[in-house]
């Protein structure tokens, strides 16, 4: 097989499913997962037995793939586009229940009017977008909404800079809390409300408590990656996505091995650049997926990686070697690739790219 | 159309490749276009003004689609995996002059068992890979190739970091000086060596000599970038490439605009962020291509991207306004979409992507 591909270990995508859905089982709440990380029918399957649960989509585009393999359970968590309402509209029309977020009167009154339900986004960390639980204009967006509000959705995105597990703990706690306190208020102004998202990948393995959650979504956690290992959410052996590579030549003038695999190949994210440990652009590690100590991809051009040691010499990697590179963001090196090859040798799975 | 989406001003396309062009045909030489840029057959044909002419591909996949096209003149600017050799040849078989790259004698002796032709990679400026011109392992290497020497070929990466016009007019020297007497050494010891290759788009648009030169490789001036304009290739009026996008949300407490396109619309390069101005992830236009001073894309999740100001307030811009962002790196934001739509309002080009 050509040079490079994505390679997917299913037994390692298993096994990150089993361990969450234990732990939220657990805590008496349950999974929509965000397929924004793999875009897989095949890893979703994975993680529903082969059923069709809820999940989270991250364009309109993965909606209506997922919708055509049975998934009919969807929210679609960013602030809706007022003239994306007429794709949402069509796909509910076919009995998908589809349902969008937003954060202001505008997207509410269009929602409102184009017939479609909402999740009204709450910050609980300053993160991104969303209303604060305690401002007034929570209220003005469901009264604009009314018969429309679904209830509220948080997005702890700032848990990827926490660096302990005391700090990712009070994390969790901090967005259910936010979230439920949002709820409490559209309910005691007559707002039914009947659902409490909330979730990231690190806040989701770190709650203690998820007492009025209604469900907690997750995503990357089907691949994990070095951020997320840097966080400490995984080990490295708990990483099931790399990038396969080719040894192409040498510059011992400049401890470099090169190799076919670039930026293309893993993505420009460099996300463990702002943790305690840079991992360059990726762990390597031999055909069989074991670390080799040390070693790093440490640059990228377009379709070429340089490949050098944190010290010592480099090892003997002749022209020709197989290497796989752990990536620094799963999400964002798999969108470099159309499908995922797999360890197993079965049929690649395609992905689902594009908006 | 929906958000996000690439744009493509076909005008500023054929201005570009006007000037390159008689850039080039002034100092007597042409253009192997580099496909790796736009990986469009569309943008070829305006490169070519309809025809066909030579190219240089990124992957074995753009060598198998342009082919398919017509384009039979190829070279294959990676380093060669031998694994890849059999791919090489079926193209070679099917009538196209298929040429390689290489920097050492294992993959000599690959192309040479395999009968494929290959250039020598040459080091002007330790970008990257290749051998020095005066190292005695390019006439090792042209031993190991025997009748399958074509030439050299040379990269002036590193002039994607000079500063001043004075700097990308010595690098462009010494790009091709250093290539000229890789050519002279192996000639004067007996291989033809028929082909002296060089380029970059900096080089290429800042020399003053080709003497000796056969052929000016440039890819990334059809469509130019922030990068480009920063290191002073282009003005941002050459600039022919943009992301759209739509406006979903103010957070006035923190002086953000919201959007929809995010790293997987604009990619994760932040090649300005190493320039004297830093342009955040992309300056920002209306609809129609004003920029909008001072207003910078800088933050980007998978699917949000932050707009603010470099200082003062925040221009009106509602719910649902269409912008348009421009780039810092051609390459990698195109790689992040299937197809470009145009300007013109002409049936959208597809891309080549993938291995």
């Amino acid at each position: 097989m050509t040079t490079p591909h994505l390679l997917v270990d299913p037994t390692k995508v298993e096994a990150n499913t089993t361990r969450l859905h234990d732990h939220l089982t657990a805590l008496g709440s349950t999974l929509r997962l965000h397929v924004k990380t793999a875009k897989s029918v095949d890893v979703a399957k994975i993680v529903f037995r082969g059923g069709t649960g809820p999940i989270t989509v991250s364009t309109l585009h993965e909606a209506e793939e997922f919708a055509a393999h049975g998934f009919t359970d969807v929210v679609y968590a960013v602030g809706i586009a007022p003239d994306k309402l007429d794709r949402v509209r069509a796909l509910r029309a076919k009995g998908v229940d589809l349902v969008v977020l937003l954060d202001n009167v505008d997207q509410a009154r269009a929602a409102a009017s184009a017939g479609v339900p909402a999740l009204i986004e709450v910050d609980c960390d300053g993160h991104r977008g969303g209303v604060l639980a305690d401002d007034p204009a929570l209220l003005a967006i469901a009264g604009a909404l009314g018969d429309g509000v679904r209830g509220v959705l948080t997005h702890a995105g700032e848990s990827y800079y926490c660096r302990t597990e005391e700090a990712l703990v009070e994390a969790a706690e901090h967005e259910r809390a936010t979230a439920v306190r949002a709820a409490e208020t559209l309910r005691a102004a007559g707002f039914p409300a009947p659902v409490v998202s909330i979730g990231s990948t690190p806040t989701a393995h770190f709650a203690r408590d998820l007492t009025g959650v209604t469900e907690v979504r997750a995503g990357n956690y089907v691949f994990f990656d070095l951020v997320m290992a840097g966080i400490g959410v995984c080990t490295l052996d708990d990483l099931a996505l790399s990038v396969v590579t080719t040894v192409i030549g040498h510059r011992e003038d400049k401890g470099w091995i090169l190799t076919d695999a670039g930026w293309m190949a893993t993505s420009r994210d460099r996300g463990t650049a702002d943790q305690p440990v840079d991992q360059g652009y990726g762990l390597v590690c031999d055909r069989d997926g074991h670390l080799i100590p040390g070693l790093l991809m440490t640059g990228a051009s377009q379709e070429h990686g340089v490949l050098s040691m944190r010290q010592g010499p480099l090892p003997h990697l002749p022209v020709g070697t197989k290497l796989r590179v752990l990536p620094n963001h799963a999400c964002a090196t798999a969108a470099q690739h159309d499908r995922y090859h797999l360890t197993t040798g079965d049929t690649a799975w395609p992905r689902l790219n594009g908006w």
